[in-house]
Order: structure tokens, then C-alpha cells, then sequence
């Protein structure tokens, strides 16, 4: 469930109708997860969410994939809705993650979030190193993107966008292979959920690290989305608006490439741009 | 600063060029507070936020009060920069918070942030609850906007942003009068922190609560805009794109106008349209 029709007033030229509309739809999700321990079993709440309800098991798994909580599909145990529905939406608002017996997790790497705040996955220095210790190191060099490939995803992804001409209020996220066929398209009201969705389809599907795909995000490319894209191993992110300095920065030292202004046949290209090809 | 300047390879048309560019600039910024308790002085780092450096004061003073830890000005006893700037930057990302010795901070209020990620301020249920039990109840019906003050603003704040139309990345947010006189303007990469921003200039002047403002975002209207805009007791919420569910549902328990795709003489009304006069 992605929008939501309401009645609202459209006013223009100085004429007002009421109207039905459509709205794009926010939740939050809670995300709890449980895990074995030396004295048993623990389970914690670990991150709520401001989100567009669909793909809850997707946006889980890709945002414990992407935080490093997790290493790899084969961690999960299994992911289920918990308690009953909201009682006013009547939706599912809180999701478990069991995982299996022999994961442990590191504590340090929640503590983290216990610092983070609104559009801030990780921060600076430490994070850079985070990602390091990990073992990201720079991406594969030698998967290469054609610019007709590129320029054609907008338009694709566009087009495979369930409500955003409805509402004009979600963000989408899709991986794209070299040759620009679109993989999962997600659908958010926060640009790094749908990335997460993405990621988390990816993780399920068993096709990470996703070394030949590109990501292509509506909007702007931040900090967080380039470290999203680099832990799930791919080595072009794209995106519609422009990209800021830290993002910037973390893909020229990790060797990503970097696209922003994705428009028409137009595109800025801001490190690595050796894997893009006529 | 709001913006670096960097060379890009920009591609039209099949041609590559090497141009300079400007980049908005991230930066993590560590928000510290210091107060009171009955063992003595207590420390702690409370939040780590992405934003463009600049205004950090009003960014964490704005940030305490939205989040209800501080109630006004005079609960700080002083901001300032905390150790050596950044080695790589040469900013200040860290800052400190004194409040005054009589000032208690609600650790339970902390404690939220705890489970507190991406793009979410306060989430669902909870937070309504929390925002009822801080007195804020619906705001006051007398004040009206003129539909011609109203689709002033978006040029005056495109024609007052510094930066905006040079990086094409930053996000801003202004309040402005019942006759369309803007206030202060405040530009970020988290649309959040612009709106933190204005609100903590207007708490470092004394202009809280701002009930007699309207508060203009580019970009969309989320749960946390409104909930910020609310805490800050200003009536009306314009955004230049579209709002959420969770930010309608939250703006008419309230009775907050909430306006949204204010584009020129155009403009939806998705809340208490009675401010708004012809």
C-alpha cells in the first residue's frame, strides 16, 4: 500500500475546488531484532523508521545488510511481522528478525545508531574506517556502462514506478545491469529506504554483491547513499539531482562512480569515470 | 561555507567536457550537551546529524528545542565549538551545549533517539502522545494568510538562498509573515536541519513560539516537518512538493494548514484551509 486518496483543496488561478487526491503513504517501522547470546536468547529494538508501508522484509534485511549488522543472507533465520496491526492504519508496524544461532552482533555497530539522527546512516572518519575493517576496498574497475545504458534508466525507471505519478511524493531506487536492464524497482518516502529495499531484495535473491549492476536513485546522492551502494559491492551510483561533497569524497576513495544530473541524454560525472564507455 | 568547487566531466549530447563545478557541502556535525545533575555535571554526545556547515548554533539549538530536551533560550547557557577543527576539512564539527545549572534534561526524551534512524524524528503514536503531554495543543485559528502573501514566498526564498541555483543541492526553508515578509532563510543538504535552523534563530532572537508565521520548505513535507513546525507553535506549513500521510494526519490533529506543490499562483490545502484568505 503505497498511497492514500483524501479529499484537499486545489487552488489555481484564485479558484478553489475540493478535490480527491492521492497521497503518498508514511509509517513508521520498527525493526527488532533477536539474536543468541552467551546467557540466550536477545532481542532489541534497533532502528524505527519513518517509511512507505511494502517490501518490510526487504527494507529490513537491506538496512541490517547495509548497516553492517549483517553479513549475508544466510544470517537471517526468518523475518516476521510482529503483534497485531496498527489500530488506525490496520497496518503491520513492527518487524522481527530472527537470526540464526551462530551470528553474533556486534553491539559497537548498533551503539552507533544510538548517536545517529534524522538522514545520518554514519559519520565521517569513523565510518570510512567502519567500512574499511569490513573489507570494502576500492570496487571492481573492470565492469564498465554504456552511456546509452545509462541515459536510458530515468525513462525505465520512470516508467516501472507504481505511484509516483500519483502522488509526486516517493522517492525510487532500481539496480541496473551494464547493458541497462533495471533489476527491482522500490518505491519509498525516504530515498535511503528504497536504496535499503533495493539492497534487502538483492540480499534475499541471493545476487549480492551486486559488482556489475549500477544504482539509480531519484533525488540527490548524500553520504549515506553512496555508503549503501559501496556495502552492497556496486560500483556506479546515479542520481537525478546532485550529489554533496561527502558523497563525493567516500566514492572517489572507494573508486565508484558517481553520476548526478541524470537527465535526457545529459549527466555529471564526479569520480571514476573510467567505467562509463561511448 | 555552503559549497565546494571541484572538476566534474559533464556529458551533453555525446560530449564530455572538464568543467568546474559546485558541490554542496556534508559535513557530520556531533552535538554535545552538558547540564546538571545531582552527582554533578553530565556530558554526552547526543546526536550526529549530516548537514552544511554553517549556522551550526541555531542548527543544535533548533535541534534541542524541536526535540523537546531544552523549552526556550533560557535554558542555554552556551554554544560553542568543541576541540581542533577537523584535519581533512578544517571545520568544526563538534559542538557543545551548556545548559544553565537549574535545567533538567528528560533522558527519556534522549532515549528516543536511541531508536532513532534515517529521516525520522519521532514516529507514530508515541510521538503524538509525547507532543500533547508537552502542551501542545491545536494552534490558534485567529491567524489568516493571504493567498497573494503566500505565493510570494517561493520566489523570495529562491531569490534570498546563497547557494541554492550554484550546486542545485541544498534544501531550504524560511517562515514569513501573515503579509508575506520573509524572516530568516537557512540552507542545508537535510531539509530537517534548514528547518532546525530557522527555528533555532528564531529561539537565539526571542521570536518563539512563531505563532503568527508561516514556515516555507523546498522539497516535501514529511511526519518530522510538521512535527518541528508544531513544537515551534507556528500555524501554517507550506512545502514546494508533496506531503506524506503521516504529515497530513499529524498537521489536522493540530489544525495546522498545511499547504503543498505551492508553485506559483498554484497550490493544494491539505488541513485547516480557513487561514487562508482571498
Amino acid at each position: 500500500m503505497h498511497s492514500l486518496s483524501m479529499d484537499i483543496d486545489k487552488v489555481a488561478g484564485g479558484e478553489q475546488r475540493r478535490v480527491a487526491d492521492m497521497v503518498a503513504i508514511e509509517e513508521p517501522l520498527e525493526i527488532r531484532l533477536a539474536w543468541s547470546t552467551p546467557k540466550g536468547r536477545a532481542t532489541r529494538s534497533i532502528s524505527i523508521t519513518m517509511r512507505t508501508p511494502g517490501n518490510d522484509n526487504e527494507l529490513a534485511a537491506g538496512f541490517l545488510y547495509t548497516e553492517g549488522i549483517i553479513s549475508g543472507q544466510s544470517d537471517i533465520d526468518a523475518i516476521e511481522t510482529c503483534g497485531p496491526p496498527a489500530p488506525e492504519s490496520g497496518l503491520h508496524n513492527v518487524i522481527r528478525v530472527e537470526l540464526q544461532q551462530d551470528v553474533s552482533v556486534d553491539l559497537g555497530r548498533l551503539q552507533r545508531h544510538f548517536y545517529t539522527t534524522s538522514s545520518c546512516g554514519v559519520c565521517g572518519k569513523t565510518s570510512l574506517e567502519a567500512l574499511r575493517v569490513a573489507g570494502h576496498e576500492s570496487l571492481p574497475a573492470e565492469v564498465t556502462f554504456s552511456a546509452s545504458a545509462l541515459t536510458s534508466i530515468p525513462d525505465k525507471l520512470r516508467a516501472a514506478q507504481n505511484t509516483f505519478d500519483a502522488t509526486g511524493g516517493l522517492h525510487a531506487a532500481t539496480v541496473f545491469s551494464s547493458d541497462g536492464k533495471l533489476g527491482p524497482v522500490m518505491e519509498d518516502v525516504g530515498r535511503h529506504n528504497a536504496v535499503d529495499k533495493v539492497i534487502g531484495r538483492m540480499l534475499l535473491d541471493g545476487t549480492l554483491p551486486g559488482s556489475t549492476n549500477g544504482m539509480m536513485v531519484s533525488g540527490r546522492a548524500s553520504f549515506e547513499l553512496v555508503q549503501k551502494t559501496l556495502v552492497a559491492g556496486i560500483p556506479l551510483l546515479a542520481a537525478v539531482s546532485a550529489p554533496s561533497s561527502l558523497a563525493v569524497g567516500l566514492a572517489s576513495e572507494f573508486n565508484m562512480t558517481l553520476v548526478g544530473f541524470l537527465r535526457g541524454s545529459t549527466y555529471n560525472v564526479y569520480s571514476a569515470p573510467e567505467r562509463l564507455v561511448s
